[in-house]
């Protein structure tokens, strides 16, 4: 399949599936999320193959994701690790994976992020203003702050 | 490049990536948000090839994320319409779009998710708990029902 690039869309969505929107990069990123660090693990866990994990790794510390140190239990070890920027993707796991519970297992998935404390599932991702009112599908619009005040409605 | 299923994974995760992980889907998806419907529109503002919009349109339609039929206004005319299990995926654009804002663009992207009344960007999408409360990253583990209650900390 030929490779397309989002890389001149003015969109910051578009510019985030640039960074995140390969296959496998939102499954190494959950396995890193669960404290999984070192090559052979995450080829172990995800049944990946060995050149296309190595591409997609270094993709991810290209982007500035993860970042690959040595082990800090054994030096000749490499390691990779979430960067900042890369622990801030969560909620995109989270809403997707809260989705695939949804639509595809209908309510009761085999595995979910919770709250390691007590156990129970992370609310359902809500779309909130500023305010802290939540927002439902036709109160948002996209804003182009590009060429002046410019919207389309979300109007689906 | 080999085409990969995460189709046998046993998480929501992957049952999401399988429906709306390909490249295109989101941007389609996007543009279906806010407000086209068809096809010769979908093709004009993503630039994408005619045969690959046509394969997507249908994968979306086969996985009942966005449904085809009949136009309103021209009977003659095919539509693509975003289905409430396609309306749901707004959370994750937006989610994916904050997080393209913040980290490509430093904060001030050329369009944004906005509250369509005031014009305020929406608020940054945050994981909370039951209760309301605000979870970060070290109150989140992946907790896996089917083989009883293992857990493993969200902890990179």
């Amino acid at each position: 399949m030929k490779r397309t690039s989002y890389a001149d869309m003015p969109c910051p969505l578009a510019q985030a599936l640039e960074v995140v929107g390969e296959w496998w990069s939102l499954l190494i990123l959950r396995e890193a999320f669960f404290g999984v660090r070192q090559f052979g693990e995450f080829e172990r866990r995800l049944g990946i193959a060995k050149n296309v994990l190595s591409r997609r790794l270094k993709d991810l510390v290209e982007a500035g994701v993860m970042e690959r140190k040595p082990s800090t239990e054994d030096a000749r070890q490499v390691e990779y690790r979430l960067t900042a920027q890369g622990k801030d993707l969560l909620p995109v796991l989270i809403a997707l994976s809260q989705w695939g519970e949804r639509w595809i297992y209908g309510g009761e998935a085999p595995r979910r992020f919770a709250n390691r404390h007590s156990g129970a599932a992370v609310a359902p991702i809500e779309i909130r203003d500023v305010d802290g009112q939540r927002l439902g599908l036709r109160d948002i619009s996209l804003s182009e702050s590009h060429a002046g005040p410019k919207e389309a409605s979300a109007d689906a």
